[in-house]
């Protein structure tokens, strides 16, 4: 394989390192590397400084495994959040996906990844048995029922998972629910894939205007 | 404009850190930020590591300008490169981009960017007059001619600065020369933009067997 020829070793480390990131080639690892050489040197420091200072400094919630700053995550340390709900996901970025929804007001809980024997990952790799504890907490106390909704991933790891989740939760007589699934919303059936399709009319709704 | 609600002050701002870099948007941001914090510690303190290296070590070369770890570039400092032909190039990029053709043997001079008033960039700012010096420096010894290289790119500051560097030199008796412009080799008429089609069908050359 052709090797580049670096004039300084101090740059090839450099585009090693930034070339080892996901989806960075080499060539945008070079260019991203000459680009900070040519900031302040005080630039450079805060941007490594941020990244070493959520590396060391990031704690996760004591209650659903979000990423935070504190023992509690904002959200539910947040007591106008519907506590009777809780959102099971895969991870942070998902969480941050449905808050920006603004639609949700309940709590969740961050799985921390997906059950994939491909991968080397098993149910005791995330955060399941916590979420089974919790749920156990939670219901004893219970004057509403709970909900938990199972959204995680439709593709067959997350079916997996979601069905691993099931029948360790249901037992403890919770409500489960997972996210409707469908044509999008404003989607064209010409454009929509035949197993969606198929599935949406099979699971058809009485009609309703949008709101 | 929408903000994203990060669950973690820590995590905003190393998101707000990577987001910096050019062509790195705020949602590769968050991807590349969570891939990080997934990273062993000492992973993550190699990478800020080496590019905090770079920024603080990095050093250039006092003849050519070229990036380097010491006095002179190892180009520079290696007797069997032909010392009487200068490439003048925008930046250290251009410098390996030609040293991967592996067709040219001479010496660089790299002006660390281009004349640019628009990006307020003036001769001053760039090292044309350490190139000056250079060519008079080389020019008394001369027993073969010395020949300055204008590797500079194709558009108006390109050009511009071609020429202003041009006036300078060519007083002082040096052959200057550019790199051949005209249809890429192994490329179709039919592709050609007019311009590059109807100045190679102007500067014709003689017709030779490709080597």
């Amino acid at each position: 394989m052709y090797k580049e020829q670096y004039p300084s070793k101090l740059l090839e480390e450099a585009v090693d390192a930034i070339g080892s990131l996901p989806g960075v080639g080499r060539k945008s690892a070079l260019r991203l590397a000459l680009y900070l050489l040519r900031q302040p040197s005080e630039n450079v420091h805060h941007f490594t400084g941020a990244i070493n200072a959520l590396r060391d400094g990031v704690q996760y919630c004591s209650r659903c495994r979000m990423l935070c700053d504190d023992v509690l995550c904002p959200i539910c340390s947040d007591s106008r959040r519907d506590s009777r709900t809780i959102c099971v996901v895969e991870n942070v970025r998902d969480v941050m996906s449905i808050e920006a929804t603004g639609q949700y007001h309940g709590l969740y809980h961050v799985l921390g990844g997906i059950i994939s024997p491909i991968n080397g990952v098993g149910p005791s790799d995330l955060s399941i048995s916590a979420l089974v504890d919790r749920v156990k907490g939670t219901e004893i106390a219970a004057e509403s029922p709970l909900e938990v909704i199972l959204a995680l991933s439709g593709d067959v790891e997350g079916e997996t998972t979601s069905f691993y989740i099931y029948r360790q939760i249901a037992p403890l007589g919770v409500k489960v629910t997972a996210p409707a699934r469908g044509l999008g919303f404003g989607d064209n059936l010409e454009y929509a894939d035949s197993l969606t399709l198929g599935r949406s009319i099979a699971n058809r709704q009485p009609f309703k205007l949008i709101q």
